[in-house]
């Protein structure tokens, strides 16, 4: 994994803006180049360069495409490796959420590192001593953290039978507490005087990375576990806002939108807008028919396997809304008498999380876009032929996915019965029995109950 | 709040080492000073400076001492705040639990201060845009979302029986979600292009400091809700170790124990772990004598106030332990028939403690040492005079408390059943009578539960 494209704005002084006023007088890390800050990030035409690493399906492609101009070259390997990732994402999809969790995992390692390479250059830490294994320690720690918690919040109840695995579902913030703790008396006992300031930076640098990769990641793998349909749509979302937001602004664009991305145009945010609210009705629509997309992941005790069946939350079950009354009076004018209309609620909340898609989403972008310029680099990696690493395609993921994440649990996830049932079962018996009278008193009190249970 | 005194190692360079090996080579922020790596930190003594902003407070004790050599002074000096400070908490500790909760709250403002204001200076930030507002703007998001959470988690059901509170209670992680993306989006609009590097760095900066400092003193408020002996005890602790192995230090002290602080020795840290591991003992056998500081904060429907009442955990009441083999033995040599032992559980528990607060609570000083001395300052602040900033007596107390924290919830604390029955009352009806047949079901499934419950 030592290869690394940090393409230094040297590389890509052609196409340059004029503009020289470089970050020379910051007193942070300082990269000798004489870069100047290019607008490429925009540009969905890259330059290619000839590396040592790039894959060979790409080596074989640069070659049939070697009579096109670079420019279209770009374009071609861009435009084919676009499909070749939806359609990679749609086998994925096949394999159900299990691979869905694992490639999510896989894409998070690659993400840390593709960011601590970053650091690990612009701060020359070549002869700190331990940093590459303290950084991948703590990875490992928080990996272990917070995957740990989402597998114990699903199949808690299933791990906790392994005899072998009890103590680590039992005492899993234990355990992750001092596994983390033992990376930081790593850290302190790997200072070395004339590297400390480094040191703290790149310990800060670390942290922040974490913070931003693996708890991020960690919320996408809780949506697969809710339910395809909660990583299918939004990411189908930014995907269709991005290339929407790009044909709009290309033909329509006029009205520069912010300083840091030059190329946008509020022509192609407002008609990326439009088109990802009525894409992400129309997908949300399709996917919501099929029990596969919308049941949570569950341990089925009857059939000792996974599930992926479910009694259908109410999201997903048509709803009677009433309709507005301005909209009731223009009906009434068509002499249609329509007081109400059948729509998923699924389908509406779709709308929420388009918006969110098409106007905060690309933020995401325009922080990664402003991160690679503070550092001078033109994309975080080459692991994707034509796209840059793979954090240049998961910058408004990262964001998307949080959002869906605390979208769902304010108003989607209702305490689940069932889950309750569990949480007690894991009590001792005499708690269990203890739960059991003070909820019937409770019940009994509120009249809910009474002696004749079934007359309910 | 403009006054800071980061007396940047220029003013100290009495006292060298003769180790001039100083970080002139880095890439990351340079200070312009010839400073060299003093030891400062680790003596008990530090020069007295003059400083506009010195409490008054300190101002009269200064006269009153100037007769004094500085050493002395100083030495006077920090014994009297030493004792301000544990008469200070004494009294905290008087006033209650939610008392200390907001002093904890204060701290915790005070602390991320300090160490933004160090950011700020390092980096020289002054014409920075919006740095200081966005700093305090996420100190305020992530403040909003953490102790919502403990307020929430405590005192849910009755918050949301306010009819104001009741949406803060529900969709309180989306209205924390949309604070910090608000400030996200603020962040990426305030980027200036010459300031791009700069602008990160203290994003990053911010960050680092909201997960050491809110997190952290987030810990320290459910300690709190907890139960008093659960931050008396360990703040005790860490106070304890810090006097007794600087004494053991001071007496015995040979063998150096760790490169990064010269004056620490192998005999002060045994010692120093001796005497906590007795101290703790008697610290907790002291005060799990009273309900005052064994119960944690409930709010107590009949009476419709907090209650400091309740029935005790098991670990504040006496147990059996069955004696070893070998001390058995013993006891037989001497004519005793003793095969168990009569011991308060968190007697027990104060012991792993003390470990944790004597063996890997220093690691808390020595990052903050290392920290100081790689952005070249002596004290976090001057806020308490003869000690430094709050951030220099807190170092290890952090530290201390996301341990007890984490050995309080994996090994303490027992599903309440009081708390489950309490989630199911926010409930709708309808399943709130689901859960109870469920949980009926599955009693009488597991031979728990006959038709005549009154039987067991």
């Amino acid at each position: 994994m030592s290869a690394l494209s940090l393409d230094l704005r040297q590389r890509t002084s052609q196409n340059t803006h004029g503009n020289e006023n470089t970050d020379k007088q910051t007193t942070g890390p300082s990269i000798q180049t004489s870069a100047s800050d290019t607008d490429e990030d925009d540009l969905p035409v890259k330059p290619s360069k000839p590396m040592a690493n790039q894959t060979q399906s790409s080596d074989v492609l640069d070659n049939a495409l070697k009579d096109l101009s670079p420019r279209w070259r770009n374009w071609m390997i861009r435009g084919i490796f676009t499909w070749v990732m939806i359609l990679g994402f749609a086998v994925l999809i096949y394999f159900g959420p299990l691979a869905l969790v694992l490639v999510t995992f896989a894409l998070q390692i690659k993400c840390f590192h593709e960011i601590i390479t970053i650091g690990y250059i612009v701060y020359r830490s070549y002869d700190l001593p331990w940093f590459r294994t303290l950084s991948w320690y703590f990875l490992f720690a928080s990996n272990f953290f917070f995957f740990g918690e989402s597998m114990i919040g699903y199949f808690g109840v299933l791990l906790a039978r392994t005899d072998f695995l009890r103590p680590f579902v039992t005492y899993h913030r234990f355990i992750s507490f001092s596994l983390y703790t033992a990376g930081l008396v790593g850290f302190v006992c790997s200072l070395v005087k004339k590297h400390y300031l480094k040191q703290f930076t790149l310990f800060g640098w670390t942290h922040v990375t974490l913070l931003l990769v693996v708890t991020q990641s960690h919320f996408i793998v809780q949506n697969v576990l809710e339910g395809l349909v909660w990583v299918l749509v939004p990411v189908s979302m930014i995907i269709c806002n991005d290339i929407m937001a790009y044909m709009f602004g290309f033909f329509f664009g006029r009205t520069p939108l912010i300083k840091l991305s030059p190329k946008k145009t509020w022509e192609g945010f407002i008609g990326g807008a439009f088109s990802t609210i009525i894409f992400g009705i129309i997908l949300s629509y399709c996917l919501i028919q099929y029990d596969y997309f919308v049941c949570p992941v569950s341990y089925d005790e009857s059939k000792e396997s996974l599930s992926m069946e479910c009694e259908r939350s109410h999201v997903f079950l048509v709803s009677q809304y009433a309709l507005p009354e301005t909209i009731r009076a223009f009906f009434k004018l068509l002499g249609i008498q329509k007081t109400t209309v059948s729509i998923y609620p699924f389908v509406l909340h779709s709308i929420a999380m388009s918006i969110f898609a098409s106007v905060i989403g690309p933020f995401g972008g325009f922080f990664a876009s402003g991160f690679k310029r503070a550092f001078k680099i033109k994309d975080f990696g080459d692991t994707i032929p034509g796209h840059g690493g793979i954090m240049d395609r998961f910058d408004c993921q990262f964001l998307m996915a949080t959002f869906v994440h605390v979208y769902y649990s304010s108003f989607i996830k209702v305490l689940n019965p069932q889950n309750i049932v569990q949480t007690v079962m894991m009590l001792k018996p005499e708690q269990q029995l203890q739960v059991f009278m003070m909820l019937r008193d409770k019940l009994t009190q509120r009249g809910l109950l009474d002696n004749t249970t079934a007359s309910i």
